[in-house]
């Protein structure tokens, strides 16, 4: 099995509501450096998992629609805790609408799976990893 | 799949016996920084893998079981070489006692996985991973 | 010339005022990874250039002044940008007065210069250094 | 399970065909980190997952067949694209054959499983992970 | 005194002439992971440094202008020894020059000092400071 | 001026007196990850500020005479903490010694000044900096 991986980074304001996040219930803030990971048994015909290039515009492409923002006052995150593990989840569902809808380009599509990971800080991070819809309908 | 991982560290003095360690077999000592690795399939009701709060406090009681010893006189270990790789299993089994006991709150029962990796330089880590045990008494 | 340093870290909400600052202008955070070096020029006579439980404490407690919590409605940051470099001094002088205080033991007295650093990401950082107020009082 | 990692490099030069690859047509070169992980169910007699000094030197061996050269001039390598991904899996494969052959002492016939990772910046790395042969035949 | 850090990287071919380098008389490669440090004394209306978005666009400028090359092909390189340290110096020069052309603002007159610094592994770094030619002309 | 860097690492065993180490008094140890910066005004006829190999291998045979070994009985520590910044100043003088001794080449009676950092965990590190004696006599 190949990964490939590639690393960006957003930054947002948000709080959490729940006792269990003790001050964290207040409106603070994070950087999330992320990393994503793509991964496919074989290469393509040019020898890589995906085109790098296409991977990280991508990548930058889903971030910048969550960075610099108060996630409390975006409309997808209405009741939600954005949580590391669940913004992890979150940038793999939109990676992989991107890499369906052709963004990483057609041999993007014999990727198997996925992994996102959200480092908070020097001693915390979330991830989120699962396979990929097979891409029959391509 | 989600994964939270919390990092902190302990220093210990140790030995080994066997030819194959070399000067290792003298007296000296680590640092050891560990990520513990906390996996489940879905999140909990406030939207997180665990309490990191609790995780991390958690870890730090067990690294403090552990920290500032030398391992060549501990009963527990009386026989063993407490490598790198070995260490990680016995903070795995340490952090399953105490999310077993509560210690980490009741959500943590959904914690399906955990993987402890130690890292002892810039050029040398080893990792334990393993299931824990099903739930069901919960 | 002797230094150590320990690093922790801290999570903030703010937004920025002045066109230079583009999609920051918005209301944001971050994660800052602070490290935190002290120097002098001989070691005291624990061998040590500061107790470094107490430095770590002195700077936690510096942290969480100011962790959690959205800058823009500090009072102390009114019509301020909290950029990173504006916290790292910030910072700086806080710590700069619980050493004055005290608080990091008598031995600190002999501490001539610190420098604060802020990693706000994988691809920056900002830091404030400089001398301390001579100690002659003490 | 358990996983043991040692960590090197190693620096060449090569180029990429395919429009895919932009301005890598062109000569240019890599440093890559290399993370060799391996991985079985059990430790050893000896209370490791192998040698890890013989595991240095394996990775260390097969790494010099690599550095300081052009890739693209190297027998092995014609009409290929050594991508980061494809010599992840190179390394991968050279090492596989050292342990077969015992470089890394008889208890390497135990591992089950290698995964190579090549760091190639700060922002992108690229593995190849997999089960090794059954090694019935030692 | 305040500093400010952007990273970035580029990746070259090269080799080396002198006994001294050994297997990097070759021609080989290296991925350079560069650090540009800014300095001043005071902030500036801002709040900041520099304009940290012009300083990333800056660095990025001049690390495409060597990235994906052949060192050895260069003009500018004829008959020197492109060496990680002599490559900190060349980004800090041109680095300089484009601050002296306002390409980083006006407000980066104002700073007195940079340091750049080339990463080429886990285990090596070069860098070169210095100070910038006074700004009297602005 | 241009400073060239190259780390590796050593492990020991050694305990510390008086109060203000709390735990750290009992027999316990740490691994240290090195950095050796050594520092020079103009580049040598190679275009280097040191012979990296030696310079390596220098710091390599240091750490050897220092690692694997419980500190608390070796002759030249006996009534010293070893403490981080402490090792850092030893490294220091260790590695001073065999530049004098001409074991880093002719060229690197050049160096005017070395930083010594020792790494202790991912959250503390400590530091020794000096200028080197003139290197008249050469």
């Amino acid at each position: 099995m190949y990964t490939v991986c590639v690393r960006d980074h957003f930054m947002i304001a948000h709080s959490f509501r729940g006792e269990t996040f003790g001050p964290a219930q207040r409106l603070h803030g994070a950087t999330y450096v992320v990393d994503l990971e793509l991964r496919r048994a074989e290469l393509d015909a040019d020898g890589v998992v995906v085109d790098i290039g296409l991977a990280g515009k991508a990548l930058a492409a889903v971030l910048a629609e969550l960075s610099y923002r108060n996630l409390d006052e975006e409309d997808g995150f209405s009741g939600r805790n954005t949580t590391t593990e669940f913004l992890a989840r979150e940038v793999f569902e939109r990676v992989t609408r991107r890499i369906a809808a052709g963004e990483l380009g057609a041999s993007a599509y014999g990727i198997t799976a996925l992994r996102v990971t959200l480092h908070e800080s020097h001693v915390a991070w979330g991830s989120y990893e699962g396979a990929l819809p097979t891409s029959a309908g391509h």
